[in-house]
């Protein structure tokens, strides 16, 4: 490999840049030189910023300086290990964010965000992330992808038709499963309504997965209105909730009564309260739900809720611990999904609805391509609030698609 | 009918008395004289005493006083409306806890607890309970049950066979099938290791049940060592809460790891904190159990947990807001599901294992007959934590079964 | 009620004619009276013709002559029973096309398409229809629905909305839940790759099922070229078998592999042989879809296969019995789903989903308006292969709307 | 490894003899050298003789002499492959039939009994199994297992634990699973009736199974008086086929009603017609179970059908086509399953189950050990009826256990 690794570095609190970085290499220094013979190296074609970094990136977390960021990786195999025996020499292939062994009994049972193999920790983990295993990010030209003839999601097209559909393929490495997940584990079916908390990109990916799903009405809730004008461009409906505290009697308006039959938290711990008083209130999007959700519902959960929070307002919150209306829920059977999306139980079947153009999710994200090296601008832009979702060029090789 | 009518009343906190009480007619005065034409009158011939009528007993509801009380109900149709099509005179029947229309949307859902139709105020009803409609309560000789045809469930047995498997069929109007859906619903099945939190009633019908899906250990935690002994007699595993306040600890040591496939919460808002100090902590078993499941497990919630709490020792539980470890359950991807156990999904099944022998629930939660007339000594024990499940005998019919 | 009944009845072999009928009533004579106090009578705004009708009217079964036809019924109610306690007057409804009592087990287990209690012969019922427990047939001016409170779906919305939807929501009654019966059954779902067997109004509403249900690629196998073109006008793909015999070299030539993830027999026992030759060959769709399934793949079945077939070609088929390559399904770990739709299963969400504009069946499917007085004409046109779903329009309400 | 090999191998139709074997080696001959350096070599503690072998030995299969038979191993690591990382020399470990990679789409979905990867042929492989990829038979000292860390499932137990639970913990390979998957798949719950066809070793596993999984009553089914008694020793009913031709009739006597819940076919394509005439009838099984089994039931078909029958009475079961009564089951709205068990997604559980003593499939079953030396008497005595699961001792190390 002639070529020179370069990729994105958090250097504190507010901070990132975009640094050379060594090639990669088939074992994980972090892990005591775990041997990675199972993986493979990819050239990444296309990589993600994604609203979990920024939680890192704003402070929120125990990130070390000097961190490779970066999970969502779509790419090309450019080396595979010595016993990596279906994943070949130039497949087309799109990285699950969770990495995950196929050999363990989470990963047997499907639930591959919980691999209980490759975090020593605990179980979960993934690329260029706190606390999830000390894998490098993907953020990056090149990265390792271990287990790789369980993770690698193959396209089953010619080079071309990925190319073209490159940036919606992007999105199967964690927003549209996430989306999806949380739309599936809410209920989400024919003629369902729904109430989307958050139309940040994985909110916007969840709503379009509930269109997919075969909902009848979905309602994206947010404060920013150019992510809610984003979400009515697909047909959705919106509620800027910077104007209305009562989402319920916004509902109403809608639907004629004050209630969903699914909701899906997209938004997570670090929620803002409604209406224009506003402040951070981490509990108020789950307690809103309870509240909106019709009797016998579900509730989906994808957006992150942490154990510890050392940047938050309050001291509960600071060791994750969140005032809920659990009563509320109780008093209506409802049920409550959470944690991450195992992708790998979704992607492939997304991937052949993008393939078959029944889902456009690259333009209802508004997935904006920018070269590797301006990635610094991209994280400020979408924590400013763009309504776009940032697709990292690292090869230069997707500027023609955007 | 020449016979009178008689049955238990509150009165008042800590109080309730047995009362002369009007026969019963098929309508609901309650509800401006709701006819009842799709109800039958039962003669009662069991009827049990319920944790979650000492609730209101306990005066940590606004119950009424004058409130008949009871809704685990199981005995003869004497008399049958107009609209009654199959359910016949003489049938011995069992009626699920919740009062059900069988015929809006939840009901034809199976979400049976959930009603639309039976109470003004909200979704789901019971008999003889504080904001659940109105309807009387059955711990009386007669009741009225309304929606006969769809809400009864007639045993398919002679009279014979049913009195002598009475104390066991009268388990399948509450709390077999609540123990049950807590199960079920937390994902007990072959060979799960389970966690039920409390030894009351309820916790050790749920054991009986986690047995009865194939459960390979089952563990119960509880400060009432009579009860645990109880559990232990039919198999359970015990971690007495009084001595031990770590349960993943007192489970690593039974299984080896310090957690559990799954957990169910037999408790509810009137939890206390474990170990030698204690004191009310409504949040503290919700919170162990996300603690000590796996990940990817469920969370089983059929323990009750309120909307307001005015006894509540704190403000925010006052007003049903818990403080909850939400972010330790979501990096577990853990599902928690909770509310009142639809009856009618599992009632015919529970009936047909009593039926051939296959559950012994009366055995295990240590079933005791008690005249009507003894009900307020039956909830005075109770209340202070006998190991018993008290079953009112009315009519003086079983007597010898007991 | 002034106004006078009309319908159509089956005279014999090839003839159905159009007439005066009695004004309906709330009991059954054809079940010595059967009192029907739970029931309603509608005004019928709509009522389809169905592939199944046909079966009859071609003398395949053991159909009386004097039979009024018609189970796709979609109304108004003008008069409810005494026991009707939530539908009202006024109400516009769809009527699924299976009779339920909503009392018995079957029904409580959602298995409302056969139901025990409509039909002294069999679990299971429908309007005039042979062998299906004696109710009127509902292509007529009014009918008479049981069980109404638990059969019928209210359409929640205003009667001009309703009027400009009906041809859409006329399909609710039978063959759009059918065909997503079948779909479901088969595990359709999002990225999933379909074949459907069978072009006729069943087949492109299990197409259109699938679509909604989110698959990548649906192919249509017919020998109808008029009806693969109806197919391919909604984005399916399709095989002309009146031209090629391979199914699987065909779904070769448009996925790239011989085989689809789901397969749905939307044909029945009156099935032709593939190819230019063909003939009557009862098992020749049952043992393709399990040729073309994929390993581990499923078989809806909602095409109708009968107990005894008098017209049959050959001895077996006479009654009932198919020679099907079950070794080759066995060896691929497939599933078999048959049987009617429960409509009730499904018609809420697809409701839902035609009043949110989310699917268009009725282009789809080409449905054609046609004056009650016209019905002999439809069912020669349809029995003659036109590429349409005739909806009978008894108060010609409809003409306008077509 | 100083041992040498020795293993049972078929020499032609009705003949196996015992017979000097190459050590094993992790490649795999028999698919031009293929690499297994993520398998490891297996030290076999127990090895069962299945009924399914019977078929190739019974020369109804075109097995070719020099096949070494077997696959139902259960044993020691003793020497790991190079890409083998958490399976390690020393584990005792179960291995499920089904050979399987855990790479590849239909491993992912859980569906290890059609892999992609381990069978040129077709998808799904096992050991020693005439086309099933060619990998070598398991009745013998040593055997080679492939994709070691997916496929094996490590006992969590001492050793002695393990030795004294051997012949439980042997039948974890193929006829627990088996059973159990025919149960699950025919919706086997708590409380159902079940009638299981056949009571051969799968079907006396089965019947075990449908108790594990709470069915309030197991009926069994079969010719074989002797083995009945087996199946009432652990609480089934049953019916002797030689003497009643009519399985419905013998059903209501023992239910009341003349059907059941759910119905299991432990025959397959070997059945032989009911009642004393009899004669090899191959679809009588699956007919007489959608006979008795009621409407919306389900029927689960471990048991195996094929493709080819050379040695089939008729023509038509010659090429695997039999005489379906499909309408009848169609009537019902019953569902059919079938398909070799993925064992992995049962064996942990049954495991646990076994580990806890809540199932006691040796005993059920009537294991018995014989030496590896005496298999082809076992196989005689198992062919000639015996209500006995012959175990395979290779090293002596289960007599005391027997």
């Amino acid at each position: 490999m002639a070529d020179t690794n370069r990729g994105v570095v958090y250097q504190g609190p507010g901070e990132v840049t975009v640094e050379d970085l060594d090639f990669p290499r088939l074992e994980l220094a972090e892990q005591n030189g775990r041997p990675l013979q199972h993986g493979v190296i990819v050239k990444v074609l296309a990589t993600n910023i994604c609203g979990s970094d920024q939680h890192m990136v704003r402070g929120r977390t125990t990130a070390p300086a000097g961190l490779t960021l970066g999970h969502e990786i779509t790419g090309e195999v450019i080396e595979t290990g010595r016993d990596v025996e279906f994943i070949k020499k130039g497949d087309l292939v799109s990285v699950p964010f969770n990495i995950a062994c196929g050999r363990c009994r989470n990963c047997k049972e499907r639930h591959t965000g919980v691999c209980e193999n490759v975090n020593r920790e605990r179980p979960g983990a993934a690329y260029g992330y706190v606390d999830m295993g000390g894998w490098h990010g993907g953020q990056a030209r090149y990265a390792v992808v271990p287990y790789a003839d369980f993770n690698l999601l193959k396209f089953p097209a010619d080079r071309d038709t990925v190319m073209a559909k490159l940036p919606d393929l992007a999105m199967l490495s964690d927003i549209l499963p996430t989306g999806y997940h949380g739309a599936y584990t809410a209920g989400v079916t024919t003629g369902s309504t729904v109430y989307v908390a958050g139309a940040g990109p994985v909110g916007l990916a969840c709503a379009t997965a509930c269109l997919l799903l075969g909902a009848a009405v979905v309602i994206v809730g947010d404060m920013n209105e150019e992510r809610l004008a984003q979400a009515r461009g697909f047909g959705c409906e919106t509620i800027d909730l910077s104007r209305h505290a009562d989402v319920g009697e916004q509902i109403e308006q809608i639907l004629g009564v004050p209630e969903v039959d699914a909701a899906v938290d997209c938004v997570g711990f670090e929620a803002r309260g409604h209406g224009p008083e506003g402040g951070e209130q981490p509990a108020t999007v789950l307690n809103t739900l309870m509240d909106i959700t019709r009797a016998a519902g579900k509730v989906g959960i994808p957006g992150l809720y942490v154990t510890g929070d050392p940047g938050a307002s309050d001291e509960n919150a600071r060791v994750g611990q969140l005032g809920l209306k659990i009563g509320l829920g109780w008093a209506k059977s409802e049920s409550l999904a959470t944690g991450q999306c195992p992708v790998m139980s979704y992607n492939r079947q997304l991937m052949m609805a993008i393939l078959h153009d029944r889902v456009h999710v690259a333009r209802n994200v508004n997935a904006t391509v920018i070269p590797l090296d301006q990635a610094p601008q991209g994280y400020a832009e979408f924590d400013r609030g763009a309504a776009r979702k940032y697709i990292l060029d690292p090869h230069g090789l997707l500027g023609a698609a955007a």
